[in-house]
């Protein structure tokens, strides 16, 4: 490890768990195991412009293990994404860009909001799901204008979380080999050692989903899990790196369950930079050295962007039409007005919502072609299958229809992540009793303000024969308690057509 | 397979695709594809009395898919359990005792109310993990008064459900080698193929999980699958029995996403008998033979407990103290007069609630011996730890405090199977806001007027600095909103006693 790499890692380490320590508050022991492998990424493999965060071929980053929020605040600094050391100083305090766990819209750079455990690897599958359909939509020999990784890091809590499986069995089914996740293992949680509660082989786990898994077993060197990433990249299939981690890394709690949830304290801090050997002994107080070196970063991400827009001006030339499509399908705005065109409010006779929900799926999906959704294993009784879109799969990845398999709450997460990747639009259908599954998902979307769609059907006692475990009686109180989410329940075709 | 046992089989499949056929809706393929896997269990390996479906130490069965509930209905039919022909023709009709998913309490035999998937296998993690606790309480060397062992029947959906990752996982954790699962593995989703969305190898996902897994080639044959049983019964761990079936077997849509969830129709059932050379022509008619057949199991079921009543019986003389126990633990009644225990309502100064509700459950912990439960590795914040009541796990499982890990969903329908199998209190803890995780399975709780305990911390927008993921807004709307739920948010120590 050169000198000022390992300046760099440290640096990420002593920044998180200096904040953590300000307020009083907070994850110190995550940022602190994962500061190689975050740098691993950030600084020797992303493909990201910090100048231009929302630059549509990045690199996506999830950090799964939202808690650990202080080492996307440590990243988004050194890599001059616009986080100052007064924000960070500001960490978890009222109204900051620094708050407890990283939020979308809120601070720049951030892909996803993340926090409730399993959410983040849910919404990379999403990303992935999505780069992987539009590269087959998009990209023509010698114009790969679709063309970028979406990595992760999550821990024991994420692997745990039913939803991990839910999306990472999918991930496999669809050979999604842009997804590089990236198992922060340390072997702790909140209470105790994962081996009270969480003895599963998770390699084999994965093997069995179809990944590709990579073993480090010295994750806290950066080195390693570079040779790992560069691995990654050459399968054809999504790949698991098992990154054997030390919470707390660095520091007297290292290894403890105590280091993952509380402030170090300041004596452990001082031992803990003894440890590093970090040259500052204030606090919040960085190396010119680190940041010179993540200056070479940053020139990268330029160049990198500059060459893609190269690449695309070239593309728009060879390929016109493909390069309006593509427009088009980046813009938020629907692509046609609407509001004044008749033939899309009017229906013919009366028909079952659930029938209409299909026939104006349908027609909106003949106006916006880049409609990118389906069922939970329900889509003849949802009737959210669009007609001719094909069906998404690793054999055919231009296709608009999404088979999710009976996994609601992946489902909606998954949404979340294609809704924040761009140049697609989501949507995800289910009978209504099941949102119980989802709702934390779908919560997401309305915190994150994303327009993801969900088509629930089969309201009511209404439902019947199936019995009160199919029957939302009180679902539609309870969706319309979240704040930000919009519910309609349409009342025929006209109203469908309007939600 | 000898003539008549091949017959009790046939009678199951045909009565399933009958009374479906009658109703005009339900699912048929699900029955007729598992049959030869239930009558292995139920006539050739369940001890179970039909007389008295409540004797506490039967062997336990859940139809975790629960849509395939004609499966469950003619087995109680044929077994003696008191569902008559005529129950069987009213199948999801109002009213009637055989509603379209199995429902706890209203239909004798029943263990527990299945249909939304994968809440089933995770109730019977629960009930088995009831089981492992009380044998460990109670069991003396000569005494094995609770021994018993927890079948389920399992199929795509519930396997591709967040939850069984969570359940299965942690089933393999506590080495539950009374636990034995049998995998419908048909191949047939609502959508079509599995192939289309699952495509993992389920097998070495179990393995993974720490669990014995047996393959049978030919789940169609009961015999083989007696095999099965036989070998998992020697695990040390929980066993998958993976039964290759085929979706609505002997009919001709034999292997077609059409027998899944739809009348096979009038013409198709006529075929149907004679593929299977069903001597009856008539719907309804079960041949002498069958009732014969199954009359043995029911002399063979009463003649066990009667056993277990002799064994009990010394037991209690042997051990008149633990008898009075048992008493005790499976009393529904509280043991003391709570309510009039000043004791118990009385605290020196004021506490945070979630500092009172840990006293309040360590004040009831002494009192009420057979609480069991714990927190979804929350427990040091939700303060749910029990002093002194030592942790459950494959070592130590005479203990109360379970380390559920980061799953609250399974966390929630384990407590619903431990509070079904009886003998113990179950209770679940983790953040408020998290909820949403577990929403299904709570409702569920509800629906099955069970008292199962949920503690849940950390309120409003109080929580702070966490942020919007980890603030419950609007979850004291939402679970309100449940029909069964009691939602109480104590606002001191008194009230949170009360609670």
């Amino acid at each position: 490890m050169s000198k000022n790499d390992r300046l760099v890692v440290n640096a990420i380490r002593i920044l998180s768990a200096e904040a953590v320590q300000k307020a009083k508050s907070g994850h110190p022991g995550m940022p602190m195991g994962a500061a190689a492998m975050a740098y691993a990424l950030w600084g020797k493999n992303m493909v990201h412009n910090p100048k231009n965060p929302k630059w549509v071929n990045r690199d996506r980053f999830v950090l799964s293990s939202g808690h650990g929020s202080m080492l996307l605040y440590s990243l988004l600094h050194l890599f001059g994404y616009g986080l100052t050391i007064d924000d960070l100083k500001e960490f978890r305090q009222f109204g900051s860009k620094t708050p407890g766990h990283p939020e979308y819209r809120h601070t720049v750079g951030i892909e996803t909001t993340t926090g409730p455990l399993g959410q983040g690897i849910a919404n990379a599958v999403g990303m992935a799901m999505a780069e992987k359909r539009l590269a087959a939509k998009f990209n023509r020999d010698g114009y790969p204008v679709m063309d970028h990784y979406t990595y992760v890091i999550l821990g024991d809590g994420c692997m745990m979380e039913g939803i991990s499986h839910e999306a990472c069995s999918l991930a496999g089914t669809l050979k999604l080999n842009k997804l590089i996740a990236l198992y922060d293992d340390n072997e702790i949680s909140i209470e105790g050692s994962t081996d009270i509660a969480f003895r599963e082989d998770v390699p084999a786990r994965f093997r069995a989903y179809g990944w590709n898994v990579i073993d480090v077993a010295d994750g806290n060197c950066y080195k390693n899990v570079c040779a790992a990433l560069r691995l990654a990249k050459s399968a054809d299939r999504p790949t698991l790196i098992v990154c054997h981690t030390t919470i707390g890394y660095g520091s007297p709690k290292a290894g403890m369950a105590s280091a993952h949830g509380e402030p170090l304290g300041e004596e452990n801090l001082a031992i803990t930079k003894k440890n590093l050997n970090w040259p500052c002994e204030e606090p919040f107080c960085v190396p010119q050295e680190v940041y010179d070196t993540t200056a070479k970063t940053i020139e990268d991400g330029e160049r990198a962007e500059a060459k893609w827009n190269e690449l695309f001006a070239k593309y728009a030339q060879a390929y016109p039409e493909l390069a309006a499509e593509w427009s088009l399908w980046f813009d938020e705005k629907l692509p046609w007005d609407a509001l004044n065109d008749e033939s899309f409010w009017s229906f013919p006779g009366k028909a079952a919502t659930r029938n209409a929900c299909g026939e104006v799926l349908n027609r909106l999906a003949a106006k916006v072609p880049n409609f990118f959704g389906g069922s939970a294993d329900l889509a003849p009784s949802n009737k959210s299958n669009m007609k001719g879109a094909g069906d998404f799969s690793a054999e055919t990845p231009d296709a608009g229809n999404i088979h999710f398999g009976v996994r609601e709450h992946a489902m909606a997460a998954i949404c979340n992540g294609i809704q924040l990747h761009g140049g697609l639009r989501a949507y995800g259908a289910t009978f209504f009793v099941f949102s119980d599954y989802m709702k934390n998902a779908m919560r997401m979307s309305a915190l994150m303000q994303i327009p993801v769609t969900y088509i629930l059907s089969h309201d009511s006692i209404g439902v019947g024969e199936d019995g009160p475990t199919h029957q939302p009686v009180e679902h539609l109180a309870g969706l319309r308690a979240i704040p930000g989410l919009n519910v309609f329940r349409p009342a025929d075709s006209r109203e469908t057509a309007a939600a």
